[in-house]
């Protein structure tokens, strides 16, 4: 065999117009995760990416604006797919798997994330707004499907205020655990936001008829040594300090 | 009594400087709580003041942009007093009174509110969104004040958490009300975000033993006939539907 018959070094391939445009969104997104948009150049995209200033112009001559909405796009996109969840087993199982995938893309994206949801970069415009709202749309969406809710009739008012502000308290929690140095870890965080959606969803069902007929529906779902029935257990030492509060027997 | 003598027509009095800013101010913040800023002209807030376009120049050579900063400066002060409450009585009569302060201003400055929030328009700046990071601030530090903490130490990481996610809860609920067109009423939004604060404050309690000591010294406080009493009756039917999860006696 030849050197001329050895297949083209790696480097020298052309790629496709989508698989460049593919390769210089994944350096953008890489960059724009760990840094806020203001701070990332157009140049350290070409140089992560391995191409020229004038390539990544080509293929988006927008600059960094639209390089920033593309990648933010496809983060979007990538975070949405966090919250498919197959409608099986005890439902405060399945918001843990979700929580962990949701917490495992903050974590991947921290200061990106941060930059976006806290505002007041130029390059969040209306545009990046609804991005971000059209992920929390999906979020509460998914959400609702696990609490019994089909896709074809309006969810319930209540309930549905509810999963979008428990999405909301998600949101200012994986913030402010980013601001902490990542501290608790991950998986006592996700505890702790499916504790509150546990508690929300029984406040809730305590003034609202239809968010307590979807929570007698989904108890049968749960057992005592999953979330729902490890929160009673440990919330046994409080009936004891409030039971002046309960009505007697 | 001749004519002559009689006292200046109001309207041709003077104002000192601090009053006409103080005036300008006025006629801008009811201008921009019930619109977005981008909607909002100079001459207009000098109609509404009854004063000319270049005398708002006068006060504020930075335009709208600088109007509106200041607007927001206002309101800003003007909710961080709803937040005072004396430490006396039943702490959730205390959040039930700051939330119905709350609210109030929400109405008073819906679209304006919105707007500030969501964010997406141009004259949010990092500076907007510092004004408004130090209202959360000042409501938690309140709401944390009324939980025990005394405001020289530190204040427990994880109750700290609970209070800003649920600020987050409450303005994510604030948003949607105005969205639904300010429906349920107030007072029911409210006494379902304090049953969201006391079930938090469960469940928080659950997991985090500095939470626990926090809630085990207020719950004295509550008595059966306030907000955290009416809570625990209306979750007595829920105890039933959940036997399979508590813990056998």
């Amino acid at each position: 065999m030849t050197a001329a018959a050895a297949p083209p070094a790696r480097a020298y391939r052309r790629l496709s117009v989508e698989e460049r445009r593919t390769q210089l969104l994944g350096a953008a997104l890489t960059l724009f995760a760990h840094r806020a948009p203001d701070e990332v150049s157009l140049d350290e995209v070409a140089t992560v990416a391995g191409v020229s200033r004038p390539l990544v112009y080509r293929y988006f001559p927008g600059g960094r604006q639209q390089l920033y909405e593309a990648a933010l796009r496809s983060a979007a996109e990538q975070l949405k797919l966090c919250f498919a969840e197959p409608a099986e087993g005890p439902p405060t199982e399945r918001v843990v798997r979700v929580l962990d995938r949701y917490l495992a893309f903050v974590d991947e994206h921290d200061a990106g994330f941060s930059a976006l949801l806290r505002g007041g970069s130029v390059a969040e415009t209306s545009r990046t707004g609804t991005i971000v709202d059209e992920v929390r749309r999906a979020a509460a969406e998914q959400i609702l499907l696990h609490l019994g809710h089909d896709a074809q009739s309006e969810p319930a008012p209540r309930l549905s205020m509810m999963v979008r502000t428990w999405i909301a308290a998600v949101e200012a929690a994986s913030l402010i655990w980013l601001d902490e140095g990542k501290r608790p870890d991950a998986s006592e965080l996700r505890d702790w936001l499916v504790d509150q959606f546990i508690g929300l969803l029984a406040v809730t069902s305590a003034s609202d008829p239809q968010t307590a007929s979807a929570v007698a529906a989904l108890l049968p779902l749960e057992n005592i040594t999953g979330p729902a029935g490890r929160l009673a257990d440990r919330l046994a030492p409080l009936v004891g300090v409030a039971a002046h509060l309960l009505p007697p027997d």
